[in-house]
């Protein structure tokens, strides 16, 4: 029990897909073998833009229970958890919310980024403003020693230390300022060449069977260049390469790359040797998921007996700082 | 059980006096006939000014619930409770900070105001720019269906009530509007003139004895016009005379008013009236203090079990909610 702690987060969006597995769950399955993990699926993140239609959010938490399990995190080891059945973070992020000056929300990089990203959502909101706080909380009421993070999400981790120090300042020092934990994320495009995401509609999914896994790889774009079988390609500039770094050995990435450029091989044959490799990394998850995808209660079960345990350290945590704040009657 | 349900919320500012009595506990001591009463001591409002040094809330806490009972709040008729000793209104909160405008926020006319009277203070904060939101999810939880406040706290009712016509729009009828019960707050000055206030030290409080009473009522300002016995005075202008109209019966009063136009009476004459008043008035709350100041236990015990009694309530709600909101798994 002595090793130290992490805490990671996935909000609900759903089946998760291959830009997942390789952004964050392979770390994190790597990460159990070291370090005590809390792993929480953030509902309460969900309605910061989802509140308008927050339907798709209880179908979309069992997915990603069920794929966190299929693809190796262990409930015997580590903490599977919903948020939301942890209210001590919303007590938290309230009381933190009283030391956290307006500007230093204002100034994390992802918040304009999103509200122009997502410009047909209203994301003036007060909870939007405060959501990196929420993620704070979601942090260092475990006491967490690290977050696993990609480089975007950076910036919330360091909010994170500089509240933590003011806290620490005020109160006493009760929390541990977290450590960034960068991941490398790969280049992981859909197969419109975009960043994969569900919400573009060119995403590989975890549970995808080979069957679909081929067929979304087949029309996938590559570089637009290469219009014909005999013009050479650059691998640099094509998304079926991007998944090749990603899920091929080194051998099959020079095949591909000298195949290209030399137009000696066309773009299905490398295609079909991606999914050779795709399919052979997605039968380990797929020979765990059927046992939990047909059991949900199993699934449900699994992630409140997560939370039973999150609150009791959680509980503890917000012991003391009700102890540092004085109001501890 | 089918009274209608109020909830009124008073800041742990420590020891009550004579402008609170007036503004706010007689009102709720005789709301308790005629409604279904929820009362707070809002501690986590008051580290929305006082996070800074926070050590003492507890003692002022303590100072309040004393204070209520000895007034004739009635823990077997009303709910008396510490807001963080119910954690729902955290969670709340934060749900309902995802439908909230920032705009709906700043333009609450106590945020610029008190950031203006309070420049001593650091209130750039997150959490001040919540709290008309906490009160929302404070009167809410309970599905309250009046709140009775005086005039400067309206706004803070209004923003209840938009709140909660956007809640029920989006995720179906939840919550009650809650109507604005106003209770006309006499002016009640403190002893130099202004505003009574803790922090001017100008404050009579409940629990001074007659002889402080007398003391404190002694060197009060009167109208500045009125410098020698001989000279009139303008009862109008003269805050001992707007003490005289909150607690001397109406036959006092004139003769207080004649005497001082006509200066037939003195101003020591004046404020000795009116002192036999307060006295008698602070008699039955001194008569019923001790027995609750002898036995902190006793009280810290009541507010523990209003807690309990208000989490089951608050705790339904939060149910519904979370089924509205589609999180309830």
């Amino acid at each position: 029990m002595s090793q130290p702690r992490i805490l990671s987060g996935m909000r609900p969006t759903g089946p998760l897909h291959l830009g997942h597995l390789t952004g964050a769950i392979d770390n994190w399955v790597r990460l159990q073998e070291t370090h005590a993990c809390f792993y929480s699926i953030v509902d309460w993140h969900a309605l910061t833009t989802d509140y308008a239609d927050p339907s798709a959010v209880k179908e979309n938490v069992l997915e990603v229970a069920t794929d966190w399990l299929a693809a190796g995190l262990d409930p015997a080891r580590s903490t599977l958890f919903i948020q939301s059945h942890v209210p001590e973070h919303a007590e938290l992020h309230l009381l933190l919310s009283m030391i956290v000056p307006v500007p230093w929300l204002e100034r994390v990089p992802t918040y304009k980024e999103q509200q122009q990203n997502l410009a047909g959502k209203d994301l003036s909101t007060y909870g939007f403003l405060g959501y990196p706080l929420l993620q704070t909380a979601d942090i260092i009421v475990y006491k967490a020693d690290a977050v696993p993070v990609g480089e975007d999400q950076a910036p919330h981790v360091e909010l994170t230390r500089e509240v933590v120090r003011r806290f620490n300042n005020f109160y006493g020092p009760v929390f541990p300022e977290p450590k960034t934990l960068l991941t490398p994320v790969p280049r992981i495009p859909g197969t419109d060449g975009r960043k994969m995401s569900k919400s573009y509609g060119n995403a590989i999914y975890l549970k995808d069977s080979p069957e679909e896994v081929r067929a979304k790889l087949r029309p996938m774009v590559t570089d637009p260049a290469r219009q014909r079988r005999k013009d050479p390609g650059d691998p640099d500039k094509c998304p079926v390469f991007d998944l090749h770094r990603a899920f091929s050995p080194r051998e099959t990435q020079e095949w591909a790359a000298a195949g290209c450029r030399a137009a000696s091989i066309g773009c299905l044959d490398c295609k079909g040797k991606l999914a050779d490799y795709l399919v052979e990394r997605l039968a380990q998850i797929h020979a765990r998921r059927p046992e939990f995808a047909a059991r949900p209660d199993t699934v449900w079960d699994i992630l409140r007996d997560g939370a039973r345990r999150a609150r009791e350290t959680a509980a503890a945590t917000m012991d003391e700082v009700r102890a540092a704040l004085k109001i501890r009657y």
